[in-house]
C-alpha cells in the first residue's frame, strides 16, 4: 500500500498550513510573526513538533535557523536542503515563507514514508529548514539566518543586530528559548531548493502555474540620516530652524521624482522612517530613512544611486541639516544554479506543468545561499493579483499543491543523487 | 530675625532646582521626564516631599495635578495658585516648566516663614501647582492637566488618552501611584500666576530681564493621515503602488512651500509622524502627520489652513492614497488678565526690573486657565539664544532669581487680597 504515501496528500499540507497560519493571525489583519517574537517562537515550536513526530531529528544553530533532519542515507551522506522562512511582515500574508517550509516538510514526510516502506532508497539525507528573519521587518538586514549559514554575515554581527526598540536579536532569540546552537547542526548541503509565492502578476498573466527562477534583480539599499536641531515648534524663529523631518520629506519626494523621471523602470521605495524625538511640539532633531532601488543592471543602480545621493544632499543644504550616509549597499543580481534550473524545469514538465523562466525582484534565502556558492533553486507558484506583504495575499490551494508536487519531484530526484525523474517514477509506481 | 526669610535665598531655589534637574537627566542628553513616566513620578515625589516638609498639605486630582496647599487664612479663604509643570520633552531642557513650579514653591516657603513669624498675614491661601502633561510630548493634546482643571477637557477623555505605545494615561498614572483624587483638591482660584522661561530671543535682544505676557498667538493644529496600501517594495509594479509615506513626504514639503510662500510670518511645523508598518520592505500603508500653524490672526490661520488642506489633498490624489483629517483644531489667541498684567508689571518695576510687554507664541497652562475664566498671569525670564526643547536650553541663575523675586512680590500682593506693593513692603521691612 505505497500509493497512500508516495504522493503528498493535499490535506496534509492544508492542515499544517492552516495551523501555522493561525499563529500570530488576527481577523482581517493578516499574520504578524516578526522574527524572534513570541509568535515566531510558537510557529517554530509547532514546526519542530510536527517534524519530530514525522521522524525528523531537530537541531538549530545559534542564529536560530531550524533544521529538521531526515537521516535516510547514514551520518556521512551528502545533504539536500529544502525550506524557506516562518517569519512574516507585520500584518503580512500567510503564504510568504510558510508555504516553502511546510511544503518541504510535507514532501519530506511523504518521502520518509516511502523510505520506511522500502520503496525509496535515497543516497542523500534531506533537511527541512526554517531560516531566521528572512523578512528583515524587525531586524535589518533581511535574509539574516541564511546569510549567517552561508558565511556572508558573521554570527556575532547578526546576534548584535537591534530592532526598533533596541532589543538585540541575541536577546530576542533567548526570550523564545534559542540560546546557542542545539543538536548536531548540518553542514553545507549539495543543493538547496525553495518553493515560494511569486509576489507578482507574471505567472497568472501568462497562464503558468509554476515559475523557475533564473536569477534576481539587483538592489541598492541606502539608509540616510538628516541631522537637524531640536527646538520648540512655537516660538523658535523660522530662520533658526534646522528641521530634519522637512529635510527627509524633501529627500523622499525628490528621490521619487528624480528616479521616476530618469529611471522609470527601476522599482524604488522609502518604506521605513525613524524620527526623533517625534513630539508634536519639537522641531525634528534627526530623521533616518531607508531607501531602496531595484533593477537588473548594477551600473544603472550605481548611476541612479548617485542621483539619489545628490537629491538627499540638496535637501540637507536647503534645510540647514547635515546628511549622513548610514549605509549604502549593493545587492548584486544573482544567477540561480543552471543545473538545478534544468532539473526543476524538467521535473515541472514531467509533473505536467510547463514552467515559466523568470527573474525574482525580491531577495530570498535561496538567493543568499546561491550567492555563497551553495547551488540553489527557487520555484514560484502564482500570487493572486501579485499582492504581497498584505493580509490579502493569496495563493489558491490548487497552486499550493502544484508547488508541493513539483517540489517533491525535485527533492526525490536530488535525494537520489542521480538524474532520475521524480514524477515519472512516482507515476510509474502508481501505474 | 525676619530678614532671613522675607526674601527667598537664591541657593534655596538653586538647590531644589538642581535636585529636580537630576531626575531623568543624562549627561549631554538633557532631561527626559515624559508625563506620567517613572521619571515624572520621581520628580512628583521629590516635589511633594519638599513641600510637605515646608508645611504644605498635598493633594492631587484624578488627572494627577499636584497641589501643595498653604492654608494660611483658614479653610474657606479664597485661593491664589502659582506653578507650572514638571514634565519635559524627550531630551528637553531643565528650565521649561520646572522653574515655574520650583520658584512658586520657594516663594511659598519664604512667605510661609513670614506667616509663621507673624510678619505676614495673608487673606488668601496659596497653592503651588504642578500640572500634568503640559508638554504634550507623550499624550496629545498638551496642557492636559490644566485643561481638565479648568473644565475645557473632560476628565474621562483625558484619562483615556493613549501614548504612542497605546498606554492609556489612566494606566500610566496608576503606574506611578496616581489612582483617583487624593486629599482635599482645591477649587477654582481667584488668580493663577506662572513664571516661565521665554523660549525666544526677545527679552535678551531688547535688554529686558522680565517679560509680562499680554496674550498669545493663535494656533491651528492639524493631524492628517494618508491611507495607502501595504505591498512588497520589490516586485510590486510601481503603477500598482499607493505609497502613504510618499504622500506624507509630498504633503510635508508642499505644506512648507505653500505657507512660506504666502504666509512667511506664520510659524509652522510637521514634527510628529507615525508610519505603518514601517518595515523597509513594505510600501507604507498609513502615514499620520501632526502639522501646526501659529500666528496672531485667526482669520489668516483659517486661510493658511485651507491652503494646507489643499496641498494635502493634492498629495493624496497624486499618490492614489486617501486623505483623512484626524483632527483640525484652532487654539484661539488668548488675552491674559488685564488686572494681573498691571499688577505683575507694577511689581516688576518695584523690584527694579522694567518689564517688556510681549506675546507668547507657545501655549502654557496659564493660557488654558485664563481661557476658562480664571484670571491668570504669565511672567517670562530670558532664555539664552531662545533655545527651547533642547538640552542646551539655558536661563542664567541671575535671571532665575529675578523671576523668583518678581513672582514672590506678585504672590505676596495677591495673597494679601489688596493693592499693596510686595517688593516695596519687603524693602521697607529690610530698611
Amino acid at each position: 500500500m505505497h500509493s497512500a504515501v508516495s504522493a503528498p496528500a493535499p490535506d496534509n499540507l492544508g492542515a499544517i498550513f492552516d495551523r501555522i497560519s493561525g499563529v500570530g493571525a488576527q481577523v482581517g489583519e493578516g499574520v504578524t510573526r516578526l522574527a524572534a517574537s513570541a509568535e515566531d517562537g510558537a510557529a517554530r515550536a509547532l514546526f519542530a513538533e510536527w517534524m519530530t513526530r514525522g521522524g525528523a531529528r531537530m537541531s538549530h544553530d545559534a542564529i536560530g535557523n531550524q533544521f529538521a533532519c531526515f537521516d535516510w542515507a547514514g551520518e556521512r551522506a551528502p545533504l539536500i536542503f529544502a525550506g524557506s522562512h516562518l517569519d512574516t511582515q507585520p500584518r503580512g500574508g500567510r503564504f510568504d515563507g510558510a508555504l516553502g517550509v511546510l511544503a518541504a516538510g510535507c514532501a519530506a514526510l511523504a518521502l520518509q514514508s516511502e523510505v520506511g516502506g522500502g520503496t525509496f532508497r535515497p543516497s542523500h539525507n534531506l533537511v527541512v529548514v526554517n531560516w531566521t528573519n528572512e523578512e528583515g521587518a524587525r531586524y535589518q538586514p533581511s535574509l539574516t539566518g541564511s546569510s549567517v549559514f552561508s558565511g556572508v554575515l558573521k554570527m556575532g554581527d547578526a546576534l548584535a543586530l537591534r530592532d526598533g526598540a533596541g532589543v538585540a536579536l541575541r536577546d530576542a532569540l533567548a526570550a523564545i528559548g534559542v540560546v546557542g546552537a542545539q543538536g548536531s547542526v548540518p553542514l553545507r548541503p549539495e543543493a538547496y531548493v525553495e518553493l515560494h509565492v511569486e509576489q507578482g502578476r507574471k505567472l497568472l498573466a501568462a497562464g503558468f502555474r509554476i515559475g523557475v527562477v533564473e536569477g534576481t534583480w539587483a538592489a541598492r539599499k541606502m539608509t540616510v540620516t538628516w541631522n537637524g536641531r531640536a527646538a520648540h515648534t512655537g516660538p523658535t524663529p523660522m530662520a533658526d530652524r534646522r528641521d530634519a523631518l522637512l529635510a527627509a520629506a524633501r529627500g523622499i519626494a525628490a528621490f521619487e521624482a528624480a528616479i521616476a523621471g530618469r529611471y522609470p523602470h527601476l522599482h524604488r521605495s522609502a518604506a521605513r522612517l525613524e524620527v526623533w524625538p517625534n513630539s508634536p511640539n519639537v522641531v525634528v532633531d534627526r530623521a533616518t530613512v531607508w531607501f531602496e532601488l531595484r533593477g537588473v543592471d548594477v551600473l544603472e543602480l550605481d548611476r541612479a544611486g548617485q542621483a539619489a545621493l545628490a537629491v538627499f544632499e540638496k535637501a540637507a543644504m536647503e534645510t540647514g541639516t547635515r546628511l549622513e550616509i548610514v549605509s549604502d549597499l549593493i545587492r548584486e543580481p544573482a544567477k540561480m544554479d543552471g543545473r538545478l534550473i534544468a532539473i526543476a524545469s524538467e521535473q515541472a514538465r514531467l509533473c505536467g506543468f510547463e514552467p515559466l523562466s523568470m527573474l525574482s525582484v525580491a531577495g530570498h534565502d535561496a538567493v543568499a545561499l546561491q550567492n555563497s556558492g551553495i547551488p540553489s533553486a527557487l520555484i514560484f507558484v502564482p500570487s493572486v493579483d501579485g499582492i504581497a506583504h498584505h493580509p490579502d495575499e493569496l495563493t489558491h490551494p490548487d497552486d499550493m499543491h502544484t508547488g508541493l508536487t513539483v517540489l517533491m519531484a525535485v527533492l526525490r530526484r536530488l535525494s537520489e543523487g542521480q538524474m532520475g525523474h521524480g514524477c515519472e517514477r512516482q507515476e510509474a509506481r502508481h501505474a
